[in-house]
């Protein structure tokens, strides 16, 4: 089951450096491993913003809801959540 | 060069509906055709909503331009465009 | 999988009133059969406004879609979908 | 009489962890005190937030606000609340 | 039990005249009716502005979706619904 | 002279206790005289949040803002001031 | 007392020729007389826009919502009241 | 003097063809004009959408206002008007 | 040239009360030798907010944004500017 | 390939002389290095706002990217990006 997920990053600007260089390795590894592992099927940077947009391909509400909680940089983030669906027009799944 | 596209259908409710089955058979035409030409890359639909979120890539600005000004659609759409670049955690990219 | 839904209907002032009562008489059978096979959980009114918030039992993204979409007010709604987790505090799922 | 409640939670960063901790255990008492009395009718996490929707069921706007007012997380809460009314088509107060 | 309404009018520009008259001389009487009843407690008109705020006291939100979904020119409002509750510092409440 | 007036108020987390209580106290004062002395004629809470809605009935817009500047919270509020005027429809002022 | 008012003008593009030059020639004049005998302030065009900010001085809240109700576009237009005080800083009302 | 300017059309989806045509070829006579005249230094498409950003150099906001006044779209536009100034950073007026 | 400018200042409310005091005093002189030099036609308090309404008379956008960057409270303020024209409906540039 | 960037930044009142001096002279001199290399090729002040509106012109999103995040104020800035395309009224791209 497919979401799109926008996650806005705000650091803040006196940020402890080691805190946040751990952070964002411990950050970078989590996504890595979700996105071997499949369920997180794509990661874009949003030109110009400390953004990300990315599709998940997860088995539930729960499972979608428990990647995001454990992300490094959740108490950072501002989340948007959209659950996605096929579309008729999608090639993959028509056969018009 | 990746681009994430919303697009919100608003279509009038007294529309006629021959008019509105030849422009929604246009606009799924069209769409399959740059699907298969592999400049609109994803199409899914936002579950709920007469919307649809759409990645392309294409090889300019104008182009995604010259695309999106000639949907069926698009004088009864809303549309909301982020241009997207390579992040450093997608495995796709990566090294570490 | 449950989903918080808000649907905002707004129906034309000068709708015909036969197509009008057919179309909310419609809307009530779809409703109460989905409630009744248990898809369609809650259903309660916004007081004041023409509005209700449901909350739906789903197998996936997909079923929750395809339900919104062939509501027989969808045309004249604005729907706003929120995907729903277990919450840590609920009684039904904490052993605290 | 029920009430649709969201609650958005924003922790500062920089809180000190125990009284993290000692707020967040008294915020599930709390919670689960009133929901074994049946005035906090339903509680979901909103997925990818630090956000529940909630249900209460209470006698009174002065009990609903008397609630809310003293969740141990009220003073790092917004909230938004949604007076709910019957609806017709809901089937548990509909003999159509 | 309290509520604060904000109603925002917007009729068509060229809806018929007789219509008008006779909508809002049913709304008239409906509003003095429920203020001689107690229920509708206050209405003030927002200076410069099609709209009203006022305060209702009722026995229930039901009560007062009832009220709201009966005003005549329900169709052609924008409503907004505060739940109100008793301020520690009224001098009608407080003994400080 | 009446206006409708919002405010909102946010105190840091980490505000001195006693600072804190001084500044509460005071402000319950301050209404309260203004509540005897008939200016300040309504103070209501909005249920969930720290929040009132007060109507004030004053001689001028220079009275009212003096008033508003000078609420011990004014540094912690955001206010939002709505002029209102007779409604024909009000069957104080009104002879149908 | 003075109040700034912002005037936002929405007149139908398919609007009949005649009605339109009469109620904007209408609108003219009312507006003039208001500012000959001094209640209208000023007028000001937004540069670009269909719009004006005017200053109206007039005795109540009461006499501003007469004056505006009254405006020959006012069915087309959307208004905002800003309520103005003296500032401490003015030369006109400051000694410093 | 600089401004930029953010147009977006709106034209209705039943607007009669041959007036359509005509306003646009007109539109652009009349922006090429001022273009060649040096008063409409830029003019861009926002990609996949019916709106422009363009850059206006005009002796004062009265010429800037009658400029887009008399657009022959100007009925069918939402426009936003920013005033520039030179920046430090710039260049072209920089010594550093 | 006039421009319209909205002023919302946010002191923080541990502000040391000597840079405080010290500010507040640079700013009304500022603002006052500006009004007699003419550029700073008005300012007025808007009732119950720490924000004015100013109009300005200056020569250029430059000359506008030099007195504006320049205010001893800029570091504290959130700005709005809106260049404004002539009305023709002005009394002051109108003949009918 | 065009864009416009929309860039407010927002320092905060406490921060480091030192730093902010040394912050703001190595964004001077990393922006006109970018005008000088043709990629920055317009910046402009937003009058009475610590904002600029600026035009790239880049191989791509990415190019984009890197440039915005390197920026020695990006930690501070909120930027908004439109990707830009030719239109068909600029005189530089038509023949008519």
């Amino acid at each position: 089951m497919l979401f799109a997920v926008k996650m806005d990053v705000a650091l803040p600007t006196d940020m402890d450096a080691q805190l946040r260089a751990d952070t964002l390795a411990r950050e970078k590894a989590y996504s890595q491993e979700l996105q071997k592992a499949g369920e997180w099927r794509h990661i874009w940077r949003c030109a110009g913003q400390y953004s990300n947009l990315s599709i998940f391909d997860v088995a539930s509400n729960d499972r979608l809801h428990e990647i995001l909680w454990n992300l490094p940089l959740f108490p950072y983030m501002t989340i948007e959540v959209s659950p996605l669906a096929q579309h008729p027009s999608d090639i993959a799944v028509s056969d018009s």
